[in-house]
């Protein structure tokens, strides 16, 4: 499925001296680990910029056996691409055109400056004393990045679930320097439910003696804590169907080291503790913890002082709008892309609204490339 | 709201020597804690049985400030009936007429054997120990305290919540001592959903180092866990809207010990963190799992053999069913009491099966009398 991506490893980006963040804070350094499919042109006019999700990385296509940055994290899981059947030659993003560059958020536990990598001044990972990350910060790390390289102006950006936000941020924040923007099963706004969920898999990772606020490089990871938020989470990006069907295949067992009293009964009580506990083995909690707090506090308006959506988004005029929904998403529900559409259309920005009929869920856009391959190629390829 | 009924205390039920369970475990004793309102007719066939919910507890209706055998467990929240205004003399269920008994569940933590409860051989409390316990035998331990009152026939089962689940039970393996079943916002199934929330509540307890396999009575208890279990449920008993609501009067707080990394930001986190902190001062973490457990583990067709749930409810024809659905319920959806309802069809069983339009979502069925007391007066007084 490599589809001509074939080997890569990411590239690194080294922010000279201190960065500083919008809350005033500053890191002693930032780094980013990032990678690239296709050619940058002459004009440096072809980039497409793509957000990972939630607990992705900037590995998006192709394939990655090591990454020595990272470590044992770098499980299996990681080796193959997220979206490779969606990037590389002549699929959705068509890397024969584009140069696609996609990037390990700032505060990310793959190879960009995060709460387990080493504090230069102490010599020991930053743990609690990592400072507060913003989507705004995630974005201008990247911008930063995309200035190092000379690239003024991306051709497009497209970020699904959390990217989506972070997508929209980028196109809000710097109206001049994206044509195309694609919203994949995202939000402009942070619903109720997803205010509740993220903050139970924050209580989840907190409640975890092997936590302690976030210094626990020297101990044992709050590896429970990190495998209930993840059952959680995991609930709301697999349709119930699916989740039903794939567990169906499954048996009934539990780790002995797990729950002391309660013994699982079902192959589906299996297969949600199995998915949190293969997750720990990829993912440091901190990041977890510090990408769901930019999420929670999502928040266009203040983030850039407007009034209202509308008014924001009419600095977006000369932008094209791709977005996506998908029919059985529980994690960003069709509802939140209609009212992205409906504040699109009343600043009279230019738009393109598709649901794609999946009983996949949320990670139908991780799945099922043919949903979204044709609009994609359309958009990128027609603008 | 106490419509008559007053003051009130517990009563206690003590079963003489070994109690057996259906696992073949038994307890060395065995206590149930009720109460009684209105009068057991000279015929004693005017009683009405109900099973209270998930944390409820024996104490349905009129004023009880004090339950010296709960100890500060019993918090003013538990002071009111938790269904005052449907119980007393004019009411829904009108006890002029009837004598309604509530039982705290066998494995309770109101007054009833379970946990907590010390075991005569140990002088300990039971914790881990305390044997598994399953819906029938709750069921059988009910059924146990009216054999003897002397009661052989029920006038009617009501049960909310899993407490329908109990009614249910008691409905197909005791069809000749009840004449109406009143099932409100129950299920004859536990749905994929409920699957997954219920074990995400019982992992997030057992995570909790001070649940200790539930020994944990000589230390500091798992209130950490079980708050959080409780958040996880609350979500499924009142409506987004509703919770959006009560949050909207409420402020920005956090207590300091709870979160050592993360700040909370919107009244809604604030809100929720206070259902879960202030449901530990009520409960014991072991009852909330052993509840869970009967729960998760309800199953009709093993706990009676039957081959299918048409062929178990055949035994049920001379029944009355009144079913009720709740609109907004994301707890027990209302497609859950549509199977119910098809079977009880299928099967022949006399039913009246009603949906009642609210936006307080599963709770309703304690907050809105007036949607359920017409049909509930006619029902019980016309049979």
């Amino acid at each position: 499925m490599a589809a001509g991506i074939g080997h890569i490893q990411s590239n690194f980006y080294e922010h000279g001296g201190a960065y500083a963040l919008n809350s005033g804070q500053s890191l002693p350094e930032m780094r980013l680990a990032y990678e690239m499919y296709g050619e940058l042109n002459h004009a440096k006019d072809n980039v497409v910029l793509l957000f990972h999700a939630l607990s992705g990385s900037q590995h998006a296509a192709g394939t990655n056996n090591t990454s020595p940055e990272v470590g044992d994290r770098w499980t299996t899981e990681c080796h193959e691409g997220w979206w490779s059947e969606f990037v590389g030659p002549g699929l959705a993003v068509n890397t024969d055109r584009f140069c696609v560059i996609c990037v390990n958020y700032l505060g990310g536990c793959y190879g960009s400056t995060g709460p387990a990598s080493v504090d230069p001044r102490t010599k020991k990972p930053y743990g609690a004393s990592f400072p507060q990350i913003s989507a705004s910060d995630i974005v201008d790390s990247q911008m930063a990045l995309l200035d190092h390289l000379g690239v003024d102006r991306l051709h497009a950006v497209i970020g699904n679930s959390v990217g989506g936000m972070l997508a929209l941020n980028l196109a809000v924040r710097y109206p001049e320097r994206v044509t195309i923007v694609v919203p994949v099963a995202t939000a402009i706004n942070v619903s109720q439910l997803q205010r509740i969920l993220v903050l139970e898999q924050i209580v989840a990772v907190e409640n975890d003696l092997n936590f302690r606020g976030g210094d626990y490089y020297e101990g044992d990871p709050p590896n429970r804590g990190l495998a209930l938020a993840r059952m959680i989470s995991h609930k709301t990006f697999i349709s119930l169907r699916t989740i039903e069907r794939r567990a169906q295949r499954g048996v009934v067992q539990q780790r002995d080291d797990q729950l002391a009293w309660y013994r699982v009964d079902t192959p589906l009580e299996s297969y949600m503790l199995h998915q949190g506990n293969k997750f720990v083995n990829r993912f440091d909690a901190n990041t977890y913890l510090r990408i769901l707090d930019v999420w929670q506090k999502f928040d266009l308006l203040k983030q850039t002082g407007a009034s209202s959506h509308v008014e924001l988004f009419e600095r977006c005029k000369h932008q094209k709008y791709l977005v996506f929904s998908i029919s059985s998403d529980v994690c960003f529900y069709p509802d939140q892309q209609r009212e992205l559409v409906s504040v699109l259309k009343a600043a009279n920005v230019p738009n393109m609204y598709l649901t794609v009929h999946s009983e996949k869920g949320h990670d139908s856009f991780l799945l099922e490339p043919e949903l979204y391959t044709p609009h994609l190629h359309y958009t990128l390829n027609g603008a």
